[in-house]
């Protein structure tokens, strides 16, 4: 059994981490904390829903007591902040698996344009594994921090990766628009507490033009499947749908010679055939939150609009699972060597 | 006061058509009909919350009667039944608003291809003027036959239309991608309670790759404001969201020059400035559904990305509204010439 | 037509009045008025969803000007400074109906005792009449000011009324239980927000063991009717159920003899045969809130537990009409000689 | 590790107990049955949101098979077909806990009167421990036979036991009178899916008058433990509430004495002392759905209407846990020496 800590436990994606570990086989949890007035609490309060945990405490951090007590740690805190932390318990020879979006970006200087803050451990940036498993297994087996993708690059990601590595295909890479809608869980509980109080049942774009922080890590990955001549740039709007999970997105972009729908969704069956959450439609079927919520599944379909010789690629995860705590206990369950889906499935 | 009739009432679409005529201060409600067993019934054992009407029945329709009693009649019938009808109207010095995609479409060959069906009266659709009342006044005003518009092209003709007529910024016409999301009253009654019965809440794309019927409404229409020197063909994907009223559109556009966002929206405050129902929205300001559901309004934005070089344009709708019966009361008011707003402000 | 005013039309009662107004054929509303910051503001800015008074603004209260151009003012402000307003209408001859609870309690000292505060004006309680028109035609007709009922006591009153009335059944007067649910709209727009921001979807009681405000409301008007021989007091449990609106009572009342339902639900029928809001249900019909909501009709039903003896009367509203606006719009048809179910059918 | 397996894993219940099971420290689940067409088929195909049953097949039930393979049997079935069932498995030496009806009622007449079929094995109704384990620990623990309460029942039981038990108040045990309120979930898939499709949002009473077959249950059990003079009868009745899950109940009887609610609460304090599922709420708290939802707890108030010498008492369950699955896996645990909350808490 190996033991695991979690520090961040009182935001969504705290509470789906150790929704997930305390059902895990091969997993203890041994420290689970957060800051703030009135800790330590027992768990059983906090979320008496959660079963298998209530008899533990939630602390506040004290780094040496979860050092000691853990052989990794999972952290879901805000940014900077995260930084800080991550690189006290590498010290220390702990396997750190970082949530917040810290490690995502190797450049630190575009780290800083979009946070609006200097990164407090720039050296750290390139022992980051990006954690995507269905790309990078090998990377992640050996890795000791890892920098677990944003919930929007995921479902970007996987559903351009197996067109972006065919290269037989050929595509206008300045063409690509995305589209995506999130439940209101992807802003954090403040949001979702103002969102329900004063806009249920909405339906509204934010961020629009260029200016969500996803984009960088979005364009950085897909210019290293790609490696496209030019610098690469997407257009990216997001939306929140009035529930509280699922993501979906739509993905355009424009071919520069005629396909078949079938051929390309080969690829893609070809791809994802031995990846136990990606699942890649048949033709006429596609992605619905429904299917994917509160698992770890991508669904993935497969598009060719014909009429404008533009290819469209939409998919679905639960933003709060394949799109954070689900994908960073598969990439735990990598990191020792555990079944890939463990806890999960 | 004009008398008005409403052939069928039973669907979203006409249940919001009598909710807004039953209200209208120049409006007699002189016949309701549909069809099926158990009718003729009263309007209160039907739409017990529809209040001014409530002693009215819903009747079966008889052509004659219908039109004895009536100076316009209002169809909310599925397409191909609604043109025979109309016809039969037009033929009595009728008055006709088709709220059905039968006038829609100038090409009988092209309406025959999408549709599945041989028009019943090609002969009509050269005098059937396309409802956007902020675009053809004139013409509604002296027009026996609207064919009133699509939900889905509502939002994206009123987006595009300051853009494609100033002709004094240079966009790519082959580049225009739609992705728009609907409330599920879109999808009709029966629609609507599967959706609920099955799925809710849920979020999921439908007629994806260029397959949706109003896509040919739509390029019609745009083809008709900008008179592209090759044929305009857009890619347009619907999708469903979990409320039962409310759309929004994303249109993205590729600029083939530098622009900024605040001489655009200069040209469509400029636009719309007389158009009780268009709300161009500030910069930083978006659509939200929640801000015209259940309004005749539509919001729109504008926005730039500096980054890709690509217009985003976005705007809200109530679909059941502005996107069908507020737009058809729109239209009524200025055949009759009423003021503009009358029964839907 | 009659010129109206509103005052206090930022909550759910001065809402839905404002609605069932806007649409009533002999109506003019010529003031709505509030309180607060930012005022006056365009109608359309507050509630773009209501049609017809788009253009009218909100003001500031300024009794002056409200005197002189309505010629009846409804209240719908919190107690204590709703008899005040009221106060000074009646002194200029306005005709007032007041939606509060003060002019509700005959005895100032009663009213004292639950609300917390001296009666500003004791010597008016003598003259409103409480308007339940299925009970108290004749005095409304000639009142000057209304004491518009509670939504709770109207669905106890409504369902209570014939039985205690008939005196030909024996009941115990000691046994009466009540149960109620109401949508979250009873509790005001502040706790509905505070509800859906933190609780919904819940169900919770509130005010158990006779603190209600509405238990001597209740308690005086069943007296009134049932002329017992000793102090009439009942037990009531009010809950919250997770819709915004509809309320729906349980009645329980142990008989002293053994009859059977149909007869009781002779006497109901023959009790409200000519009353257009009351809908008395059949044998093993039983009300629910989906067929009253946003209308001002109240359905009951009559059943007799022959296992224990004991009558088991429901009765469903929808709280914000016939448990409030639309009852207040009642009675005004009536203290002016309309239809009774104008506005409200 | 006990092998168990559960037949009837279609429903609402047959969900729940796997979920829990799936969870549980003790248990290896064996085998999952149901019938119908379309099986075997793999769990993560019926329900992909459950974790770690998905590589299980779901399979049609063969009776050699499941007794070969399993400690102890789950059956969530309609009742006749449970108790068939229920034999077969204890006469090869199995533990069953039964779900269903079938063995709550110890009189096979009373059964027969209730559910309209004589029993299938009355010799059995000898053996069946009715598994409230707050109350009957002792018996449970020796059980080869439980009969898993109803959710209603337990709600009434676990609210009135003290108070009967302590015949130190003194009550009239002819005065029970209980309302109550369940999530749609209560009714069973089919009746969810109607009523999500025609209703939702409602709030309606169902079973009024004394004909609801939880009532016999009820009587049964309150009689066992008060052991009165005559025959004690109640009045029930059931409402649905616009929620999946959750369950309320409001329980009145009159006292005979005047008394003070901190005493009776100190009653309840004690007796519920070292139950791990039961909190005996503090004064002025009441019990809320929200706060019992997806757990197995059982919230109670005791409150005492002074006014008319009446104790309300209140409590809330989650109607699939504490109600059904949840229940059931706490009396297997009590079985079979395990932590009384494994798996639930």
């Amino acid at each position: 059994m190996i033991k695991a800590g979690v520090v961040g436990i009182l935001g969504y994606v705290g509470e789906e981490l150790i929704k997930i570990l305390a059902r895990h086989p091969n997993i203890k949890m041994a420290k689970l904390c957060d800051k703030g007035a009135g800790l330590p609490k027992p768990m059983r309060e906090i979320y008496p829903d959660i079963f298998q945990i209530s008899k533990l405490p939630c602390e506040n951090l004290v780094l040496d007591e979860v050092a000691a007590s853990c052989d990794i740690v999972f952290l879901a805190l805000p940014h900077v902040e995260s930084a800080k932390i991550a690189a006290e318990f590498l010290k220390k020879g702990k396997k750190v698996i970082d949530l917040s979006a810290d490690f995502r970006l190797k450049d630190a200087n575009i780290y800083e344009n979009w946070y609006n803050a200097a990164h407090p451990h720039p050296s750290l940036l390139k022992d980051a594994v990006y954690g995507i498993p269905e790309l990078y297994k090998d990377e992640i087996e050996n890795a000791s921090l890892i920098a677990n993708p944003g919930c929007y690059p995921t479902t970007i990601i996987l559903a351009l990766a197996p067109l972006l590595m065919a290269k037989t295909i050929s595509v206008d890479m300045s063409s690509i628009v995305v589209s995506s809608n999130s439940g209101v869980s992807g802003g954090g509980r403040n949001f979702a507490k103002l969102y329900f109080e004063k806009e249920h049942p909405n339906h509204k774009p934010y961020n629009i033009g260029g200016t969500h922080r996803h984009i960088p890590e979005i364009e950085q990955e897909l210019a290293r499947i790609a490696k496209p001549t030019q610098p690469l740039t997407i257009t990216f709007s997001p939306h929140i749908i009035p529930v509280e999970r699922g993501m979906l997105s739509d993905i355009y972009i424009n071919l520069t010679e005629k396909i078949e729908a079938d051929g390309l969704r080969e690829i893609y069956d070809d791809f994802y055939k031995n990846k136990p959450f990606v699942k890649v439609l048949p033709d006429k079927k596609l992605p619905e939150i429904k299917n994917v919520v509160n698992t770890n599944f991508c669904e993935i379909s497969v598009n060719v609009d014909k009429r404008t010789d533009r290819i469209v690629l939409m998919s679905a995860i639960d933003n709060l699972i394949k799109g954070a705590a689900g994908q960073a206990v598969q990439n735990m369950n990598i990191m020792f060597g555990f079944d890939e889906s463990d806890g999960i499935l």
